[in-house]
Formats: C-alpha cells, sequence, structure tokens
C-alpha cells in the first residue's frame, strides 16, 4: 500500500490511512505501507535547500529532502501501534540501494529478507518512499514523485501480489473529467495504455513506476485514500472480464507543446538526423517529427514539436545551424495541443487511426501534425481547437459514461 | 564546533554559522560542526509523536525527531560549499553507535576513522547532533540537549584539541544575570565547578556533555554563536594565568526545591534510610539530607528537599509508611530555595563555608537546612530569600564586576 502526501497531510489523516492499513491486515494480508511526505513538506524543503544554495550539491539536497518521509514513516508506525497493531518502520537506508545520479536515483536492489523477516513476525512494515542508500552509504533520493517507484520496486522485491497505490483521485479516467464531465473512470487498463496516457498528461501515477511494475509484471491499483470506491486495477492483459471493453482506453491531452517547422530544407538523407540531433544533444526532448517531401521541389518541409519551455532553446539551436542545414525559413507556433488515442486495439485494428482522423475533419478541425506508434495516434492541433477534439473524440470512440 | 537551533533558526543564521566555520578553517583548524535541529523544530516533532499516539514506541520516536538535525546538517553542508569550501555531511548512523533506551541513549563509540579520512581529505565534516544507531541498526536519539553529548564524544573520538559550543550565552557566568546585574562572565571554569553550576540551574551545557568531558580530558569552551566575544574555557585545571581567579567560581540558585521534614522520628540506626530508600525507589529525586539529632530526648527531626513536581508524590509515600518510620508530624514547604557557592578553593580552604554562613546571618537570611560536598557550600533558604542571598554572597566573594 502506498499513500500519497494528501493522505499523510496531518495525524487526523494518518489515522486514516491507518485505519486503512488495518483492514487490509486483518483481512488476513500481509502489509507493506510506503508512504510520502505530508504534502508540501517536499516543497518547504527543497525550498531551503534553493536558499542555502543556488546550485546545491544533490547528496546534501538528498539528506535534506529526504527526511521527510522518515517523519510521515515514524508518525504512521506509532499511529498503527497505537491501533493495536504490530508495526514498525524502516529507514529507506535500511532497505533500499540505490545507484545514479543523487536526486534522482534509481532502485538496485531491496533487502527483501529483512521485510519478509518483519512480514512472517506479524508486524506492518512502515517505509519512507522516495529514498535509498547509494554505494557510498549516502542517503540517495529518487527524484520528484519517486515514492510510487518505491512502493513498486519493494513490492516487487518481496514478490507482492498486489501494489495498491491510494491518491487524491480514485482512478485513471478515460480523459480528463476537467475537459469531458462525462469521463469514465476505467476498471482496468493496461501498462501500455497507462505508460501512453501518463506520458502525455495523466498525471496520476509517476511514469517511471508504470515502467517498472510492467518489467516485473507486478499488478498496481489505483485507488482514492479518502473514500471507499473501486479503482482502476493497471495489468499486463486486460482480464476476460475486461475483454468488452472498447478498443480505445482513453483520450489523452497535452498542452505542453510547441512547433517548429523549417521551409524548403534538402530532400536528401540525413536532413532530419541535421535537425534533430543537435536538439537532442542540448537535451531538449523532440516528441513528433514530421517530415514530408514535396515530390520533384528537390526540397521539403520538416516539423518537429518540443515542450514549450524548451521553444526558445531549440530555435537558438536551429539558427546557429542555419549555413549545415540549408534551410528556407524557420516558423514557430507555441499555441499547439496534442490529442492523442490510446489502445492496445489500435495495434490490431487500423480502421481505428481512420475514425480517429475522420472525426476531427467532420468538425473541420485543422491537424498540424500526425504520429502514430502502437497503441496510440497522436495529431497536433491549435490549442484553440484541443478541448472540442477530445470531447468529439471521446463521444466517437463510446467512452462517455451513460 | 557545536551549534545550538537558534543559531540555526533560518537559512540566514545558516549562513552566519557558515561563516564562523569558514573562519576556523581557514586560521588552519581541521573542523568538525555538530548541529541542532532548527529551533522550534524538534518541539513540533515531538508535539507530531504526542499527537500520534500518548503512548508512543521510543524507537519510532526517535525515526520522527531524528529528522530536524538531519536537515539543518544537510543545509549547512551545502552553504558551506556555496561559500567556497570543501564540506560534507555524515549522517548520526554512519557514525555514532549508541546503546540503552532509545530516546535517551548513550553513545557507545565513534567511526573515528571515517572522519579522520573526511579531515584528511581537507573536508569540513557537518553532523547531526542528539543521534546515533543502536545494535538492532535502528535510529536512537540521545534525550532532549543530547547535542552537546554528541559534539563532546565525536570530539573526543577524534581527539581534537578542544570543542567549542556555539549558543545564544557568551559563556558561563558567575551566576544569574537576571538576578544580579553584575554578574561576571568567567575566563575559565573547572569542569566540577561547571557540573556544580550546571547542577543547580546554570542552563548553558547539558549536564551529561560536562561530565563526558571531564572523563575524556576534552576541553571545552562556550561562546555566543552571535557576537564575537571571548568566551568561557571549561577545563581540567585552572590555568597558571586564571590562578589569580576568585576562589569561588559562581553563585548558583535553584527555586525548583521543596522541603519535606519529618519530626520525632527514632534516633537509632537506619532511620534516614527508612526515609530516604522508598522515595528514591519511587525514582523521586533526593537533593539536601539533614538529620540532626535532638540530644538526650531519643528522637529528631529529619529534613530533605526534592524537585517541586515531586512533592505531592513523595509526601504520598512518606504517609504510607508512617508505621514503618514512625515520626510525629509530617511538615512540608514548597516555597524554599537552594543558594549555592561553588568553587574548587573550597576544598582547601574552610573559611569560605564560614565566610557564606555568616554573610548569610548578617542579612537575617534564615538557614533552613545547609549541606556542602568538595567543592559546594548549599544552603535552603525561603523563596522570598533567595535573590538577596545570591546578590550578598556575590558581592562578599568579590565577583561583582567592576
Amino acid at each position: 500500500m502506498k499513500f500519497g502526501g494528501t493522505s499523510m497531510a496531518g495525524i487526523e489523516r494518518i489515522r486514516n490511512v491507518a485505519g486503512r492499513v488495518l483492514r487490509e491486515a486483518e483481512a488476513g494480508n500481509e502489509v507493506l505501507v510506503v508512504v510520502s511526505a505530508m504534502a508540501g513538506e517536499t516543497d518547504r524543503l527543497v525550498q531551503l535547500c534553493r536558499e542555502a544554495s543556488a546550485l546545491h550539491d544533490s547528496k546534501e539536497y538528498d539528506v535534506v529532502v529526504a527526511s521527510g518521509e522518515q517523519v510521515t514513516a515514524g508518525l504512521l508506525a506509532m499511529t498503527l501501534q497505537n491501533m493495536g497493531a504490530t508495526a514498525r518502520s524502516f529507514m529507506g537506508w535500511q532497505l533500499v540501494r540505490a545507484s545514479g545520479v543523487h536526486g534522482n536515483a534509481r532502485v538496485d536492489a531491496i533487502e527483501a529478507a529483512t521485510l519478509d523477516e518483519a512480514l512472517k513476525s506479524g508486524a506492518v512494515a512502515v517505509i519512507p518512499g522516495f529514498q535509498g542508500v547509494s554505494d557510498d552509504g549516502r542517503l540517495a533520493t529518487l527524484g520528484r514523485g519517486g515514492s510510487d517507484t518505491s512502493a513498486v520496486a519493494i513490492a516487487a522485491g518481496v514478490k507482492a501480489d498486489r501494489c495498491d497505490i491510494y491518491t487524491d483521485v480514485d482512478g485513471v479516467y478515460t480523459t480528463d473529467p476537467r475537459i469531458v464531465p462525462k469521463a469514465r473512470k476505467l476498471t482496468e487498463i493496461t501498462f501500455e495504455e497507462m505508460l501512453e496516457l501518463a506520458g502525455v498528461g495523466a498525471k496520476v501515477l509517476q511514469v517511471r513506476s508504470v515502467g517498472l511494475a510492467m518489467r516485473e509484471k507486478l499488478p498496481l491499483r489505483v485507488l482514492s485514500a479518502f473514500e471507499d470506491l473501486p479503482g482502476t486495477d493497471i495489468v499486463a492483459e486486460l482480464s476476460g472480464a475486461n475483454m468488452e471493453r472498447n478498443e480505445i482506453a482513453g483520450i489523452a491531452a497535452d498542452r505542453n507543446e510547441a512547433r517548429v517547422t523549417l521551409t524548403g530544407v534538402p530532400d536528401q538523407p540525413g536532413t532530419v538526423a541535421a535537425v534533430i540531433s543537435p536538439i537532442a544533444e542540448a537535451g531538449l526532448q523532440v516528441d513528433m517529427i514530421v517530415h514530408a517531401a514535396t515530390p520533384d521541389t528537390g526540397s521539403s518541409d520538416l516539423t518537429f514539436t518540443v515542450p514549450r519551455a524548451s521553444l526558445a532553446q531549440a530555435m537558438a539551436v536551429i539558427e546557429d545551424r542555419k549555413d549545415a542545414i540549408g534551410y528556407a525559413k524557420l516558423l514557430h507556433d507555441d499555441a499547439v495541443a496534442k490529442v492523442s488515442i490510446v489502445g492496445v486495439g489500435i495495434r490490431s485494428n487500423p480502421a481505428l487511426a481512420a475514425k480517429m482522423l475522420e472525426t476531427l475533419a467532420e468538425r473541420k478541425i485543422n491537424l498540424l501534425a500526425v504520429t502514430s506508434s502502437e497503441i496510440k495516434v497522436s495529431a497536433l492541433v491549435a490549442e484553440a481547437d484541443m478541448e472540442l477534439a477530445v470531447r468529439v473524440l471521446h463521444t466517437a470512440f463510446g467512452l462517455d459514461a451513460a
């Protein structure tokens, strides 16, 4: 069981969490609990680090920010004891070996034997999320949102049957309910679909944790920390009971896009690489890439997208290489958004992509670029068209709640 | 160098601390720094524990409250780096082995080799006070004020030349300046004198830390974290330069006393033990004990003092044993206070005790009890007389500032 910061914010809420933990333990389950810091606490600690030193040593940053989860782990353990349970906390440095960059480390191994022993003795183990110990014996944190990853790694380490992520939303929805009030909570979704939905804007789970759960074949469940509602299971394959689920799991929308277009680039091998490589080398993320040659002219247009915050830097990189690339005009637009349909059904049914494009065309929504992968088709549209696009696709693919 | 909570309260003050540390390092010293949590932070964490569970597991309490010093250690290390120093933090669990009761553990050993290595590499080591790791690998704290003890233990562990305790007072005074505005800061004081002054009310240093420094023969220095003033050296023996210091180091005053008197107790062996033993067994501290037989009556009076908060409990213990002890009347008075002269000179000069008693008699201050040890003479007086007693003794022993 993993509880986020909102559910740990204050002793009253920690008591509520303890109640949920006890219910699982009393149902005969062996329970490990991974906790986040109280909501706002990590921000406060990060702010202290910034004030202390603008460019701070990430090892010292880790020492400071890891304290938030240590506090909630101790408090939850004593609250559980107070409610009659056998419980104890462990620290990240006692259990989780991590490596890589401090402040954004990755989990290498879990001391599963220590946890197995605690579980065998009938105790609930409470573990601070977001942290472990590095090879040189120092505290290491896993990057913001890393408590989800801690929970998945620890659950996989002890070969848990399931990892339940309790959060302030009650599951994964077919799309953002702020855009489509008729958005529906999904009973089940595959890891791949979840990764695509998370990657393009669904903020339910840290993407890394979903990738890790997929590799470890560890079923996840997302559910509300505050209400007793069924959540969403995230699984390797949809169960029989859900085979009748729509072929499309959901519609993702992402405003964090900016488009760059180079006109009149030479229509020859190596052009795309000459543009994209320096962007990637500058550490910028490139998302959609569309290169369409105009027949018989010997030149073509190249369009790609970057996160909005990276637009100015991307433009500068390209302008610096104007002669080497050889383009006519450099255009940009930061009022664009990406709308995607996501579903394992796309793999086997090309008609779904066609249906998407037709639906958008019917509503006269102009497509600035289209890309597709095995389980996702994305269209870049004017930002002003984004919400309409999401709504019409949500209806067209039969996702609206009754 | 050890810095208390007031000097670590906020980034501005941590920067001030870093400046002092740098100055010592730039003067060619190898420096270890032990830090307290930000002022108020430990209270906040203790309060969270109380809210979580009135009777909390001290191992979980340790997990929660140890976080405060972890934060300041990381922040000071990055502030030092930001100011150009080589610095790194260590955690208590990496360095300090502790045992005994969680929440009030004692230091067993220091990983001196780890610290020596850091010092040899030219780094300033920053260490959270108040904590270590127990035999079973769990966080253990040393009790409130334990950061002083951490500092002394770590300094002794690395065979430091000196341990400087930076605090919000600028040294040890001849008495409480709130009572005697002419109180003088001492240049030097012995460990024994400091223990007696601390034990009877001077709140400058944790008593345990002074005892430890005395055993380890580690010179201490108490000085202001905020002002550049000479502090007070706490040493095994007064140096030649201070041989002309007054024979009395200072006057201690303690209002936290209550007197219990049993009249008409049998004047026979075992009476005192019959009274005091059950008090001690109940976990109450007994301070002054005065047993004066009235010649030829076969009975006598017995007076002792306990901390005020323990008075009711002490009375109940005695009343329960009325028949076994066999006393006439049980009297008590909680409006009493203890005034003491403290100085290594008392050992060799009995005239000092006489001078104290004469001085008080001249001012018609009634003495309810008198006790003496090697370096201290204490008089129990009415609380209303306490301040006058301190002032006249301070003058009589030549302690008033010019």
